[in-house]
């Protein structure tokens, strides 16, 4: 029986886990009561699964491992989805924790297309985290928009995103806003040669989507925002593996605290299915994960998990300028720092200045200087 | 400036529920400190929402209603659920209660296409509950699921669903298992007179799911079970909405307890996307959902809320043949009561006897006859 171990866990007592555990499994393989599955050979050989380990959990309550089955697990992205954690994940008492990416899993979902080196090859920066910023908030025009894109972009940021509630809005058109904002970024690598990626956020149904990548790749994007969890994963993985030839940064939205480990869901689903940088909200903002939490996330993202490339965490979500040093330490040099309504705060104005700080304090914390733009 | 009202719950104390529902405010509006947005006109005027209440939970905590803008939430599917529940979904703090279907949402997402008067009009059934099986375990042949998927329709129920776990696998391909079970019941229809309605399950990619249904309805297949939160959303809504011509059934796989109350994901937002029936784990089964929870999902689906045309609900998850007059009781004529492996277990001798009990335990508690087929 070919299986790969998931990892969840219980919020049982001592004299409930085990029928917890094998609920659990069950719901999680056949889904019948056990007489059902084992009267057919072919189930009762490859696809009940079984208990692999049940033991406390430091935290308080316990961790089941078991074995689920692959030839179920591997039918698509969706069934994938279904056997790690479907019915399961109604059962408030029941968290994923963790799943081993077996070989088969891997070659199914192949994981990041560019990864690291592929975004680093990219932007032709190499030895020090990069940086990044955020368009936003939603409601600016074209020209609002492309105004903060220019100069985020002269301050010397290497890569602007959308904001995610950046959407196709009357009051801010899709395809406008992606030419005006690749306008000012050639325009301001034409003047200064300082290269900054112009990062579209696409959101929508799959058909939209689709229409709205042919835009901005027709117009010249080289990286895309998609928010994995709105769009559906599935979605997510179609999307990097059959449309999207660029590097593709994923955003958290909608994310469902407490049913999933961060690492496990931002750390390695995201990254298995095609994330080549991912987004999560940064310890000390405004956002509840721990600094564990977030450590926890950027190396399991960066892990050695062949055959999927090594992706870019991107810490955001309340960060500062003046904490640059601090997140360069703690995140180390393959890492992208995100910063949005803070550099915002001290208005147009102010931004190029704040920015170049902002950029410059990251570059020292790394230990490299940079070339003023 | 055009909003809808959506209601939190606010886990938090008298001294920081303000604070926290000011945050939820910001974060699910413009997402950037407040002077940010209030330095644009039409930022400060249609984007920033605003608190409408904040008043103790009876439940312990608080709730909280905020008026959210429109213009950003019509964006398209996505955008809604970011604007209704996106970074907020990562505070554990913050769970979604409820939302108003305002008039532009009602108009952007139409809801059931057929709805309880369109699956009755498919069955030519009025007046009772319908009763549905389900085609199980996963592991099984096509011939052994087409045999089940027989005694099934030959023990007189209407609705006779794939399981969840059932995708396309080398050893079930999806094209034979459904070409299979539709020769099934209709070789009993044609024998009986009975129609039952066989339901295929619609898993994987967008893509995949598009080319699985059109061998499904090429096979002439006349209903289909997707699971809204498995295949994402928004491919969900474009689902209903731009490819499918038949009924939909909702599947709640991958429906992450706690984090939004379930009459508000399986009652509301499924509903609003386009399901015509909307499967969710029954009370006194396996799953922990109470008796209250499970009537506030079926009258939610039920309810009058124009222009949504009102869907079936289906209790299922651990149900029993016994438990028909209770559960008829219960949730009313308007019911899809759907029974899954505790029919199989007395064994595919007595599978068809103990459908036809089901059946007409179904019909006697709604005070009809039914002929035996």
């Amino acid at each position: 029986m070919a299986t790969f171990n998931v990892t969840y866990h219980l919020d049982a007592g001592e004299d409930t886990v085990e029928a917890l555990a094998g609920a659990v499994l069950l719901e999680q393989t056949i889904e019948t009561p056990p007489a059902v599955g084992r009267r057919y050979p072919f189930v009762r050989e490859h696809l009940m699964g079984r208990q692999v380990a049940l033991e406390p959990d430091p935290d308080g309550g316990f961790r089941a491992t078991l074995a689920l089955p692959l030839p179920t697990a591997v039918a698509d992205a969706a069934q994938f989805l279904n056997v790690l954690f479907g019915n399961s994940s109604i059962h408030p008492q029941v968290r994923l924790l963790d799943f081993e990416v077996a070989p088969g899993l891997g070659s199914l979902f192949h994981g990041p297309r560019f990864g690291i080196d592929g975004i680093r090859a990219c932007l032709g920066v190499a030895g020090r985290p990069l940086t990044a910023a955020a368009l936003k908030p939603v409601g600016l025009s074209v020209e609002e928009v492309a105004r903060l894109c220019r100069l985020l972009a002269e301050g010397g940021v290497d890569v602007i995103k959308d904001d995610h509630y950046l959407a196709d809005h009357p009051f801010c058109p899709f395809e406008a806003r992606v030419r005006a904002c690749l306008d000012a970024v050639a325009g301001v690598r034409s003047r200064t040669g300082h290269r900054a990626l112009y990062v579209p956020h696409l959101s929508g149904t799959p058909a939209q989507i689709a229409r709205r990548y042919a835009l901005a790749r027709e117009a010249g994007a080289e990286a895309v925002l998609v928010a994995p969890m709105l769009v559906g994963l599935p979605c997510f993985h179609e999307l990097t593996h059959r449309l999207l030839d660029v590097p593709v940064l994923a955003h958290p939205s909608f994310a469902w605290a407490d049913r999933v480990a961060p690492r496990t869901l931002l750390g390695k689903l995201f990254r298995l299915f095609g994330a080549d940088a991912v987004i999560f909200t940064n310890y000390g903002g405004r956002f509840p994960y721990t600094r564990a939490t977030c450590r926890a996330i950027a190396e399991t993202l960066r892990s050695d998990m062949p055959p999927l490339r090594p992706a870019f965490p991107v810490p955001a979500g309340g960060m500062q300028v003046e904490r640059a040093a601090e997140l360069v330490a703690t995140f180390g040099p393959d890492t992208m720092l995100l910063i949005g309504g803070s550099l915002l705060e001290a208005g147009e104005g102010a931004l190029r200045e704040r920015t170049r700080a902002f950029v410059e304090s990251v570059a020292a914390a790394a230990g490299v200087t940079t070339r003023s733009p």
